[in-house]
């Protein structure tokens, strides 16, 4: 029989310290009435640091840079105000993939007993709204009582964990000094053990399908980082002597410099050794797959009828569906049930960074600029990309042990500044680069106030072209809509932060962009480049072009002369 | 037998000539790709304004304060990411009842026809999530389609005026230039019509009550200023001479200046004149009321037995419920039901401003401040103020025809600054005040720049007191996680639009106050005004106090030594 061990603590200190034991050392946020008392708590008696935001979509951002690079990540924020402006960013850690805990500080539990109306609601009565919002796009969601504390604090974060997805959790205010009973124990971050027949029955359909293959192959999406199996992945791919691609959603997932890696597969819009190595395979393991219109050339992929699918969870090998067996399980049994191979051929993909010569005093052009990118991003850089020119990154051969943060599926510009704070956080020995346009920026800017504030060394990327050039390429070239405010990007750091040791630099020209990368990363580093708003990477463009048919059909207004920026 | 005319017409078309007819004569937003089609049809056939927000939030604050001045209101975003951006904002609408159209570019109706994977998506084959995101915190939503869009483009726009409540509606992106037959005549902005009969017995009722009363008066929230009442409220107070007192939420609804008005009735922490005017009432005429904690002084009103309540579209007289009963039908009535009556004394409130004796060198202190801001307040300025300190403006009396924009229910920090952009917007040849404290601006302040870049004119009172001094008077008086960056606030214009005119000045005294409030108007003038983190007015910080015990209970850590900040 045995025995579960129990102590009493407070609701508020038994979250922070379940908190703790998730390996969440860090909380973001915004204060407000509801919450002050959890973050007293954090004052008083946690190990967890509190790093506050300019606003709650940020602090979300932030939370899920954080756990990309930490495995786990939180914010606290208020009633209905907070929560709702920070629920874009926590649909965006459903889309990713990114275990978050939405923490809201709520209307205490006493106005709800008593039907009183309080600020930071509709003022009508209802207190269900804002989870019945949040569970449109969190896998969990709970109001606390001390009824239910202890199970649901517990249930939330361990689906977070489990299922690499975000939850909704409301504290309210009332509550988070009352004791209630706790399990002793630490949380036990483990997924459920699979079902032993089951998983036998995958691990042994998966290895006689890629045995028997005369050209199997990897295609591997964002999945393989979140539940941490590149390493058997690639493990898999060198005993099997097997083509390893990516979705642009899992750029530098694997080692981009590891033998079998053939590149970003993008159907038709991939290089063309990437598509040769991926239309030869006869059978496709596929790792958490789910294409989308740009993570498929336009839906341009296709998969052989021999294609396997295996998930966090679950797996589709040939017509049998495999439930209650975890992709570390499987792909553990995998390697180890197979046979080492004798070489295959594997087309490496070619260098596909365009040479562009400069003039070192012309006018600073992408061409250039990228080239430029390209030589100064060293190995065990975490890269930030927003949506824009940036994606120009996504043709690049990444040096080994890089770490991409990017939101390929849902691409919320504006992300990147504020997630930069969360990897800064996370990993603050490491060197961050940010490439943001100027559009995505001006989404999230004051979130750098908060990355000065706590003297981060990060490099920022700003592409200074005029507004939303990526836009461009799928409707108003020329339109006044595609235009933004002109700022002076660069003079911003000494106003978020008067004492700052930020270096500014603005670059017109290669030579003024040499110059700011040549200097030092002991301090903040803030490279404005301006370039021409008309001047875009073709793959990035004839994306938008590509886009534009899509979304706007047949009698869209795409066609109509100069409606679009086109590849040069 | 009637003839419906129709004509034909593209659906984007469609709608924009609807937002046209309901009086809307700008859009904002952020431009994306799901929905520029709609930006071009707006470029080439609209008489309509598209003013870009640097972000989605920004773009639901500026709708809201558009449509506080215009009547109505819009913005367009794009699919999930924007939407999901917005939605604070809209759902700060359904707080304050104010009809904004909140339009989302959407998802091509091919993708979901399909079955097809889209970005800005979870990218797991589900589409309507975030339309039930928006059902919590909207009176009405829908997903265009051809087949649809004739008949819910006309309901969901009737539907936000009619209730003035914002909706939510989706323009799949690959139907704005599809034909469809449209109705040719122009959209009828009207209430239905009440029920003969229950009109009849609803004024029968009310007039009674009201003639019967020895003291009758009334209690308005701001319900009367969305459905344009407050001239009848204004005859019926001036013809019964009855005292008429304001929630906070309706401050200003009525002018302060006429001589029935006895102020902002906000329970025990009223002035006394108010406190008294309205216990003395034997039949109180509430009009949109919804209490909540801090327009009740923490549920201290009481309201008499004999309590009458309207609504937009309903009522309420003793145990009589009456539907069908629209609030600007009622109020006629029982104007005209009413005979005049002879003078009753009403009870003025006495001038609430504390007279504080300024030493012009001296550090400008808060009482110091707003003395000098009643002063620069003139009739017909737009005042717009966000938490914090700021509602210290409660207790002023404002002079007539100034309207004030606040968010007393909903309380979202930061919303100011960008509902500044809408009522500026919206009513160019006023002058616009905006009080706004620091942690508020952090939030939002990149909407200065589109303020700036359409060279209005406004003055921007910002308040540098190194945090969230509100919050201290809730909690954690000298906690860290009550303050914020500090920026140079001050500074921000030129980086925001280099070649502004806007002026700038920095006051830490009294003297370089007045030097700022007598510069003239005729560019942006930005105030920081720098004061103590520990100053607040005793008003503002009182009710921290009381918000704090209902907040955190009996168990609360409020009254720790030093955990709060306390009135002076």
């Amino acid at each position: 029989m045995s025995m579960r061990e129990a102590r009493r603590m407070t609701i508020g200190e038994f979250l922070l310290r379940r908190l703790t034991e998730a390996g969440i050392g860090h909380l973001f946020g915004v204060p407000g009435d509801y919450n002050l008392e959890l973050l007293q708590q954090l004052e008083d008696h946690s190990a967890m640091r509190w790093v506050g935001n300019c606003g709650e979509l940020n602090a979300a951002y932030a939370a899920d840079g954080y756990a990309r690079l930490n495995g786990m990540g939180a914010l606290l924020v208020t009633n209905a105000v907070g929560a709702m402006s920070a629920i874009n960013g926590v649909a965006g850690c459903y889309a990713e993939h990114v275990p978050v805990v939405c923490i809201c500080g709520s209307i205490p539990l006493r106005s709800i007993d008593r039907g009183l109306g309080m600020h930071h609601t509709m003022a009508d009565g209802t207190w269900d709204r804002f989870l019945g919002a949040f569970a449109q796009v969190t896998a969990a969601q709970a109001r606390l009582t001390p009824c239910n504390a202890a199970i649901e604090i517990d249930r939330l974060i361990l689906t977070a964990w489990r299922e690499k997805l975000p939850v909704y959790l409301e504290l309210p205010s009332d509550i988070a000094y009352l004791d209630i009973e706790v399990p002793a124990e630490a949380l036990a971050l483990e997924q459920p053990p699979s079902d032993p027949e089951r998983l036998r029955s995958c691990i042994t359909a998966v290895s006689d399908r890629l045995s028997a293959a005369t050209a199997p192959a990897i295609l591997v999406d964002l999945d393989v980082d979140r539940f941490g199996v590149a390493a058997e992945v690639m493990e898999l791919a060198g005993k099997m002597h097997m083509p390893v691609a990516a979705s642009s959603t899992a750029k530098a997932v694997i080692d981009e410099t590891f033998p079998q890696f053939v590149g970003v597969y993008n159907g038709k819009a991939s290089a063309q050794q990437t598509i040769e190595a991926m239309q030869a395979a006869d059978c496709l393991l596929c790792i958490g797959y789910r294409p989308i219109e740009v993570t498929t050339g336009d839906f341009t992929v296709s998969l052989p009828a021999d294609t396997i699918h295996l998930r966090g969870h679950s797996a589709d090998v040939g017509d049998a569906n495999y439930q209650a067996v975890t992709l570390a399980e499987v792909l553990r049994g995998v390697v180890d049930a197979m046979p080492w191979v004798a070489g295959r051929a594997i087309p490496r993909p070619a260098e596909t960074t365009p040479h562009a010569h400069a003039d070192s005093s012309a006018k600073l052009t992408q061409a250039v600029y990228w080239q430029a990118i390209q030589n100064y991003i060293r190995p065990g850089d975490v890269l930030l990309v927003d949506n824009g020119t940036s994606y120009a990154l996504f043709g690049m051969q990444l040096p080994p042990g890089c770490t991409f943060v990017g939101s390929v599926n849902w691409g919320s510009i504006g992300y990147s500044v504020a997630a930069l704070l969360g990897t800064l956080t996370a990993a603050p020995d490491r060197r961050h680069l940010l490439f943001v346009g100027d559009g995505s920026f001006q989404q999230t800017a004051q979130e750098l106030s908060t990355i000065l504030r706590h003297d981060h060394t990060p490099v920022i990327f700003l592409i200074n072209n005029g507004g939303y050039t990526i836009e461009r390429g799928y409707l108003g070239r020329s339109e006044s809509y595609n235009d933004i405010a002109t700022w002076a990007y660069a003079d911003l750091p000494p106003v978020l932060c008067p004492d700052t040791t930020a270096q500014s630099f603005v670059a017109r020209t290669p030579a003024e962009l040499d110059r700011a990368l040549a200097a030092p990363n002991d301090r903040l580093i803030f490279v404005e480049s301006i370039m021409d708003r008309f001047d875009s990477p073709d793959a990035v463009t004839a994306s938008s072009n590509r886009g534009a048919e899509l979304d706007y059909g047949p009698r869209g207004p795409q066609h109509h002369d100069g409606a679009q920026l086109r590849p040069a």
